[in-house]
C-alpha cells in the first residue's frame, strides 16, 4: 500500500486561509513547556489551585445520579441550572440583571469571538481593539478577515482622544475590549473611562465584546462595573470558568440582552459544533452547588497576590530603573516597558539562554509594530522560581541595556 | 435600574447572519422531547448503552492520577495517546496508515465542517453535497455562504452521471459525503462507486470531506473502505466518539495526510476555541485503555440490530405498500419515500396528533424542494415503543394515502 502518512499537494484554499499562520508566541509556549525553564511566558492558572477532588466528587455524583442524560446530546443553549447560577452571580456581584435565557454556554469564552465575529463582520470590516490586546482575539478576527483598528492603552483604559480619532476615521460596528486586568498589560479601566467609552460606542452604533476572564481575580474590593451597565443593548459580555475553576474543561459563556442577536448566536454555535460538552457543564454545575465559590476564589486571590508581591519585590531589587513595570490590581500579568530603542524580542533571546522565559509583546499589537514591551505571568510560578527567574532576567536586562 | 433582560435594537450584521435561521427540525426535536411522544425523529444513540460506570471509573482514575494536568490548558492538536489509539484502530480495522500527528481532536466531528469550510470556501463557492444530506452540514456551509450543488443519491451511493454533470457545470473545490449508513437515508456506498467518485474528484481537484460517524455501527462484516484509500491527498476523514461512546462529551477528530492543510486546520481550531476539552480527551483515552471497545461496539450493534428488525417487521405489517422504505446495513436510520404527490410534512401533522414523531426530510435537501421523503430513527426507542409507534404511523399513512 502507498504510504499515506504524508502528502503535500496544492489545493485551492479560501482567501482567509492565508491568514491562518502559526504564531510566534505559540512556538515560545512549546519551548517553555520544557522542565528546565522558569517560565513567566504562559497565561495559565496555577494548577495547584485546581479543585481536583471536588471536581472528582462532582463528576462521580452527576454520573451516578443522571449518567444517561449527562452523556447524551443536549440543547445548544446550554444547561439551564448552570445559566441560572451565572445569572444569579451577576446580580449578586455586579448588580446586573441578566436573564438566564440570554446566556449561551460555549467552549471557553474565546469561542464567542469567533461566533460574534461571524455574526457581525464581513471581510474587510474594521474592528476596534486595544493596542496591545489578547493574541487569540487577533487570531480569530484575522481569520474572519477583519481589519484591525488599534487604540492606544493608558493606565486607566483606552486613550479617549485616540479612540475618538479612530472611530471618526474608521467606520466600524464592533469593538473588542478586556477592561479588567487586561491581557497582556494588566491594566484596569476606570469607571469614568468605561462610561465615556460606552457613550462613544453608543452614539456610533458600535457593539462591544467585553471579555472578562480575569474579573473575579481582583485583589481589592468589589467587582468592577461592566459595559452591560452603561450600554446594555450594545454589549456582548463574556465570562469564563477557566481562571476560577479549570481551563481544561473549556467552559465559558456569552450574554446579550438582545434576543434576536442571541438567537442568531445560538444558531452560529449550533453550526459550529452542536453544543458545549454536556459532561463539563453538569460537572461544573454540580461543583458550584457543592462548593463555596467565593471561598475558592478568595484562596486563588491570596496565592496569586503573594506571587505578585514576590515578583514585584524581585523586580524592584533586580531590574534596572530604565525598565518600567506596571503593577496590576488583579488577574495574572505584569507589564514591562523597555526604553524605546530596545527590543523585548532581543531580550528574550538572551534570557532563554539563561533558561528564563517571558513573552515579548510584539505579537499582541494589531500591526506588530511595537517591540519594546513584554508580559510577565506570575500566576503559574512558585515564589522561589519567581525570585530566581526575576534575578536572572534582571541580569539579562543589565547586560542588554548597556 | 433599567431592565436589561430584553432589548431589541437593530445593529449592522454581517451578510452571513441572514443565513443563521432556526431550523424547522430543531423545533421538531424540542417538541418530541416531551415524554408522552414516541419519537423516531432524533438522531441520538440509545442512552441505555452509554458506558456510564466505565466513564465514571475512567474519570476517577485520570483525576486521581493526573488531576492538575487534566484540568489545565493543553495543546490545540489534541492528546497524543488518544491520537495514537485512533491511528492504530484505523490500521487494524481499515488497513489505513494514518499518522497520529496528522489527526486533530475536535468537539465532535461536526466541528471539522466549520473548520474545513473556513479553510477552503470563499463566499459563493460551490460545495458538492448528497441530496439529501446531514442538516448540520447544510447549516455550517450555509453560514460560510457556500452555494449548494446537490447530487442525487441512489441505493449504492451518488448517481454518477448526475455527479459528472454537476461537476462539469459547477466549478468546485470541496465535496461533503457520508458514505456509510448515510444520514438521513441510511444507504451505504458500494466499493465500486467509492472508487469511481474518488477518480472524478481527483481529476477535478475537488477535496472530499468524508463524514463517518456511523461507520463502526455496521451490522455485517468488516468496516467499509474510505476515500482516504483511493484519494488520500484529497480526503479529510472525520470520525467521532459520539455514536460509540458518548455524544455529550463532544469529541471527534479529523485527519488528512497533507501536512500543510493539517497545520492550517490546527490554527483554525485554535482561533475557534483553543482546544477540545482536555478532561473529555483524557477520560475517553482512559476508557479506551480499560475497556474492550470491540465488545462494547458489538453490544451496541446487537441492540440496534434488534431494534431495526423490530421496526422493519412493524413496517411490513403496518405500512401501505405504496410507501417505500430502505433497510440499512448499519447506523441508526430507515428511509421512507411516499408516492410523489404526497407530503411527509403533512403526514407529520397527522402523526404528531397521535403522539408519534419522525422527521419529514424537506430540510435535508440542499434546496428544500423534496417533501415526499422521511427519516425514521430506530436507535433511541425500545422495541415496544417501536411496535406501538409504527402501528400508529401505519394508521396515519392509511388515512393520508387515501
Amino acid at each position: 500500500m502507498e504510504d499515506h502518512t504524508q502528502v503535500e499537494e496544492e489545493f485551492q484554499l479560501a482567501r482567509r486561509a492565508s491568514r491562518a499562520e502559526t504564531s510566534f508566541i505559540r512556538e515560545i509556549l512549546k519551548l517553555t513547556a520544557r522542565n528546565d525553564i522558569i517560565s513567566f511566558a504562559g497565561g495559565m492558572p496555577n494548577p495547584k489551585l485546581f479543585p481536583v477532588d471536588a471536581i472528582r466528587e462532582a463528576t462521580d455524583k452527576v454520573l451516578r445520579e443522571d449518567g444517561a442524560n449527562v452523556l447524551q446530546y443536549t440543547i445548544t443553549e446550554g444547561y439551564m441550572p448552570l445559566k441560572e447560577f451565572i445569572s444569579q452571580r451577576y446580580k449578586e456581584k455586579k448588580g446586573l440583571e441578566i436573564s438566564p435565557d440570554k446566556i449561551l454556554i460555549i467552549n471557553g469564552s474565546m469561542q464567542a469571538i469567533d461566533l460574534i465575529g461571524k455574526l457581525l463582520l464581513n471581510p474587510g470590516d474594521n474592528v476596534i481593539l486595544e493596542n496591545p490586546t489578547f493574541i487569540g482575539a487577533l487570531q480569530s478576527f484575522n481569520i474572519l478577515e477583519a481589519n484591525f483598528v488599534g487604540v492606544n492603552l493608558e493606565e486607566d483604559g483606552l486613550d479617549i482622544s485616540h479612540l475618538e480619532a479612530q472611530v471618526a476615521s474608521h467606520k466600524s460596528n464592533l469593538s473588542y475590549l478586556i477592561p479588567n486586568f487586561h491581557n497582556p498589560t494588566g491594566i484596569t479601566y476606570s469607571e469614568e473611562k468605561r462610561q465615556n467609552i460606552a457613550e462613544i460606542f453608543k452614539s456610533n452604533r458600535i457593539m462591544v465584546i467585553e471579555d472578562d476572564p480575569y474579573g473575579e481575580i481582583n485583589f481589592s474590593g468589589a467587582l468592577n462595573p461592566s459595559f452591560a451597565e452603561y450600554y446594555p443593548e450594545g454589549t456582548f459580555l463574556m465570562g469564563s470558568f477557566s481562571k476560577i475553576i479549570s481551563p481544561g474543561m473549556r467552559l465559558g459563556w456569552v450574554t446579550s440582552p438582545n434576543r434576536k442577536l442571541m438567537e442568531k448566536l445560538v444558531v452560529m454555535k449550533q453550526a459550529a459544533d452542536t453544543h458545549a460538552s454536556n459532561l463539563s457543564q453538569r460537572i461544573i454545575h454540580q461543583f458550584l452547588c457543592d462548593t463555596d465559590l467565593n471561598q475558592h476564589i478568595d484562596n486563588i486571590k491570596k496565592v496569586y497576590k503573594a506571587q505578585l508581591d514576590a515578583m514585584v519585590e524581585a523586580i524592584e531589587e533586580n531590574f534596572p530603573k530604565q525598565v518600567k513595570t506596571s503593577i496590576p490590581e488583579g488577574g495574572m500579568f505584569i507589564w514591562g516597558i523597555l526604553p524605546e530603542r530596545y527590543s523585548a524580542s532581543a531580550l528574550f533571546d538572551l534570557s532563554i539562554k539563561e533558561k528564563v522565559a517571558f513573552v515579548p509583546a510584539l505579537s499582541f499589537y494589531a500591526h506588530q509594530d511595537v517591540d519594546n514591551t513584554f508580559r510577565l505571568n506570575y500566576s503559574n510560578a512558585d515564589e522561589d522560581d519567581i525570585k530566581t527567574g526575576i534575578e536572572k532576567l534582571g541580569r539579562c536586562l543589565k547586560e542588554y541595556l548597556i
